[in-house]
């Protein structure tokens, strides 16, 4: 195994003072945080009691009742105390990290013996225990779990939870592999990999690293491998979900041959975020190529403009090439969340702004629209179109995902603590240090510390993405310190000026993957200013995206602007943007939707007809508009919205 | 009960001699209804069993077995029987006729002493008869077999299928009803509503009316009667079915206080035209006037351009207004066959052109666009943009009936016995008489007896929809007979001219109906030709159609035209047709889908760029376009497919 030579800086490396990304952070912490606890302990009066905590309490014997809710409900308390250890490393509280280890100890008191941790199998099927690794989720809230253990690790230094899951760990790699007396076999939903990857690196122990390889190596090696299992158990391999728990579950082809994104989309996310993070530790070039192959035709084939993935409910999945419906786009919240595992893990791997692009168009976009603004609701479908009767009828009809408005809590919660840990977190996703080089890849104001050359801080100031300057101050602990400040040049920025200390930094230090190279000897104090301009650009789709044709979207920076019917009338087909429209971005405003750049445009709305189809054109007249950022629509009420408008 | 002023002409007194549909009629006698045969009676190697005459021999004890198939099955047998039976009216065939008698013996061997007739019942779960009327469909299976039993008594003068029926509908009779000694109930599946007023028109038993106005009068009294019988049967009353038979079953309203188009579409067609018979028949004003309402709303909001209705697969029902996708149109086969039932009865109750325009829209687009020309495969969802890659795996994920090339038969095989039954009684949707008038509805080539002002004969000669000349021959027997022929024009008719022996007819003679009004004394050969511009028609939709919004149809006559990949390269979304295209119909193709005017437009294609998306608009370019009738469209071939193009 070898050690990346780009890795990004911990959360304890870092300190975020952005005023776009602080309050969203704040409200993670101070509002979604224990609005999730209580959720858990099902003290939400008019939210359907999750059960999850009392899941627990019947597992450890400790009081009377049987199993609710989904069979992969533990990962729900996972994720959550995985959050809740990055905010105690952002902003340490006791009286939580007591609650905390209160929950661990409950946790630990569940573990079996041998090590075994479910309570879904301890509690209603322990005879079922590893007999439905296809659909029941054991190894995903193994792997979930271990994260939580891991990151409560490195917040705390307290090593119960890790215990517990490497414990946990060692069951699974005693259990699984194809050497005698053990069984082969992978989990249905991935997860366990990335896990396995990041305790190893913790408590130092290869074994993780081989079983996380291991898995990643026996995928899709048999494609009926759940199918068989199903049999093996007295179950109907063609049953629905073991029919589809081929290609729905990555295990259609072995992961090396993989190049296309295919399947359940946030079971491809994590499989290839761990995927990636191996092929990194054990210098394996063709997984590293699979990965990339993958990553090339999800965000040039299957990708929507927020970053959101997995265009279709059908088993929550990528569809074909271009097939990006707007109107039931599934777009699920998780998965945008693991668009930024995986650009993440890239990104550590190879320094290319593409993947930093890319996680940053999740991040303000397809990301943060799952969250009201007040931290108390969630999308779990992210629709890039939304008409709320056709929603609540035509989509919610098959799919209780499809809601026309952010709601409380979801039988299948998977998605309100995902944002949670990625938001508490985000830290650890803005800069990376390899070599000699520190790397700002997103613009999160705040400060970075370095060890390289002796040492330092890079601090970060601006009102990124609403304003696109940029202030990095370097304070290296040494005078004269040489080392590269690596900035990235964003792709969809064509105007981009740097300088040093007040002198124009040429564009030739651009390197071929889209940073400037600021490479010198750096002294306290030195300061570099970016400039980015912010025009409102036109986006248009590949003329392959069905959904997309004849439409223009707008953006500023990386932000994904929409149109709702709150501001526009509900009539949105019926409005244009001609492509000389005048398009203004409005001064910031503090009092709309926590804070936004709104946009004006002097667009065109047709008129509706008597009939439902016409020989004429419809009439048209001018109509000012009004676009606001995508992340936020949706908090002023049920309405209509709409990204890619009429041209 | 009142006989109606204006009534359909029997297939009896109407033969077809059509360029246009004789070949189709053709197609369904000599291919389709063979076809059919073969495969209720398991003969066809490559079509999975259906099972269906071996469930009447299990039924009637013949042989061992267990039941196989849907609830409904019986329906399938019932709507062969009843194409049959029109297709022996129009083409007389001994052997055939033979084969269905022996087919009506084994179902007389079936019934029950009671009259009970119900293979599923009789032989899977016979203590559940009647039981779950809600999902169960024995009130639609009867009322197909009431529906063939009249047909085959028209066709052939034979009364046994006839009598089985009215025991069969006798012992629904002494079931249900308020009064004492019966049980209240509705059908799940409205169709016996309609059946029972056929079986009361050629009975004359009036019990069958009574017993078919009760099922509407009922309807909707109790919204929750399908829960309430869950619940008594010991069943879920919260199942997923049975939370949807509330609005999918149109039970949300009483009858007359609907006003929407709600549901399962073919249900809602069904039960509409079955309750515009009843309404005619009773003098029932509250009762039409509520027909009218769910008309208006289907044909305003809720109908696609190829008058396909039921937007939604999620319940095969319609969405909310103005939600027609395309691509996921659900557009059932067996729906669009619907429309032209309720048209027909609206036209009897009304002859307006505007329920014959809809009803001349649905057949000629997505009624045909159901059947393979050769008459052996199927759709049963007609899409109107098809990506099949897209297709089969998106949509078909989740139902098996997306499928991207019609086949050859379905698990739930209502459409290809709906479409042979229609297309054999085509003559009986074309002409109509009231008073002293004779309606020309459909131009469809051929003759039709009339019985008043001493009687004689209507003869039309044409080639539409291909060319827009029709040529009326009237023969009465009697010379001088005044009476008046009121022919149809078309609400898509922009330019029509009507001349009587040479001499033009002036345009005020077209009523406020849209019939030309041809009031005289007719003597034997005179002459009335109709001469109708065919321009191509660039049509909008309304701009409320998120679907639709930029683009634009074409249309000529009543055809629809759709673009196919095989003609113009799978990037459909990619091509334009700008405001000013020349767009120039060719010359009718005999080589062509079974002959067709095709059209050739000056387009442009877009060019596809390499990334997803980007700040410029994609070039363009000329290309030169070919649009087919959309009912022919997928007859050379698994293709792209698309109907509204980007303007």
């Amino acid at each position: 195994m070898v050690e990346k030579t780009n890795h990004f800086l911990s959360l304890k490396q870092v300190t975020i003072r952005d005023p776009f990304f602080s309050p969203v952070q704040n409200t993670v912490i101070h509002t979604m945080i224990p609005y999730q606890e209580k959720v858990l302990h099902d003290e939400i009066p008019d939210i359907r009691p999750s059960h999850v905590i009392r899941n627990y309490r019947i597992a450890a014997g400790e009081i009377e009742g049987t199993y609710y809710g989904r069979v992969f409900q533990d990962s729900d308390l996972a994720k959550w105390l995985e959050a809740v250890a990055y905010s105690l490393t952002v902003q340490p509280d006791a009286e939580l990290e007591a609650r905390a280890d209160e929950i661990i100890d409950l946790i630990g008191r569940v573990q079996k013996p041998d090590g075994y941790l479910d309570t879904y199998f301890i509690v209603a099927e322990p005879e079922m225990r590893w007999k439905d690794l296809g659909d029941c989720h054991e190894m995903y809230c193994a792997g979930h779990m271990t994260e939580a253990a891991v990151a409560y690790y490195e917040a705390t230094g307290k090593t119960k939870l890790l215990d517990i899951c490497c414990r946990l760990c060692d069951h699974i790699d005693r259990r699984f592999g194809d050497e005698e007396g053990k069984v082969p076999g992978i989990p249905g939903h991935e997860e366990i990999e990335l896990a396995l990857m990041r305790l190893y690196r913790v408590t130092g122990e290869d074994r993780y690293r081989k079983l996380a390889s291991y898995f990643i190596d026996k995928r899709g090696q048999d494609p009926d491998f759940f199918k068989k299992e199903a049999d093996a158990r007295g179950g109907d391999p063609n049953s629905y979900i073991n029919r589809q728990l081929i290609t729905y579950a990555q295990n259609h082809a072995p992961v090396r041959e993989q190049d296309t994104a295919e399947g359940h989309a946030v079971r491809c996310m994590y499989l290839y975020t761990g995927a990636a993070d191996i092929a990194a530790a054990n210098q394996d070039e063709t997984l590293m190529e699979a990965c990339r192959k993958v990553w090339d035709n999800m965000t040039k084939r299957r990708m929507y403009i927020t970053g959101g993935i997995g265009a279709t409910h059908q088993g929550e999945s990528f569809s074909t090439d271009y097939d990006l419906p707007n109107d039931s786009a599934y777009a699920e919240t998780c998965a945008a969340v693991g668009v930024c595992f995986f650009a993440r893990q890239m990104l550590e791997a190879d320094p290319d702004r593409r993947y930093a692009d890319v996680m940053e168009r999740a991040l303000y976009n397809g990301v943060l629209s799952g969250m009201q603004l007040d931290g108390k609701k969630f999308f779990y479908i992210n629709q890039l179109e939304a008409d709320p009767d056709a929603c609540s009828t035509a989509y919610a009809y098959g799919s209780e995902e499809y809601t026309p408005e952010r709601i409380g809590w979801y039988d299948c919660a998977c998605c309100p603590p995902n944002l949670a840990r990625l938001v508490t977190s985000i830290g650890s996703y803005t800069w990376s240090c390899g070599g000699n080089t520190i790397y700002s890849h997103l613009f999160l104001g705040g400060s970075a510390d370095f060890d390289f050359a002796g040492g330092g801080i890079v601090k970060l100031e601006g009102n990124y993405p609403w304003d696109g300057t940029l202030t990095y101050t370097v304070s290296p602990k040494n005078p004269n310190a040489t080392f590269t400040l690596a900035i990235r040049h964003p792709g969809w920025c064509h105007s981009m000026t740097v300088t040093v200390n007040g002198e124009n930094v040429s564009k030739s230090t651009v390197n071929e993957k889209g940073y400037w190279e600021l490479s010198r000897a750096w002294n306290p104090g030195d300061t570099v200013i970016c400039r980015m301009d912010l025009p409102v650009r036109r986006i248009y789709a590949n003329p392959l995206v069905r959904a997309d044709a004849g439409c223009v979207a707008l953006m500023r920076g990386p932000i994904v602007y929409a149109f709702e019917g709150i501001d526009n009338g509900e009539d949105l087909s019926a409005l244009r943007i001609p492509r000389d429209a005048a398009i203004e971005a409005l001064p910031f405003n503090a009092d709309l939707l926590g804070g936004v750049v709104a946009l004006k445009i002097a667009g065109r709305r047709l008129k509706p007809m008597d009939d439902l189809y016409s020989d004429y054109p419809p009439e048209e007249k001018e109509a000012v508009l009004q676009a606001i950022p995508y992340y936020a629509w949706c908090n002023r009420g049920r309405t209509h919205m709409k990204i890619w408008m009429q041209e």
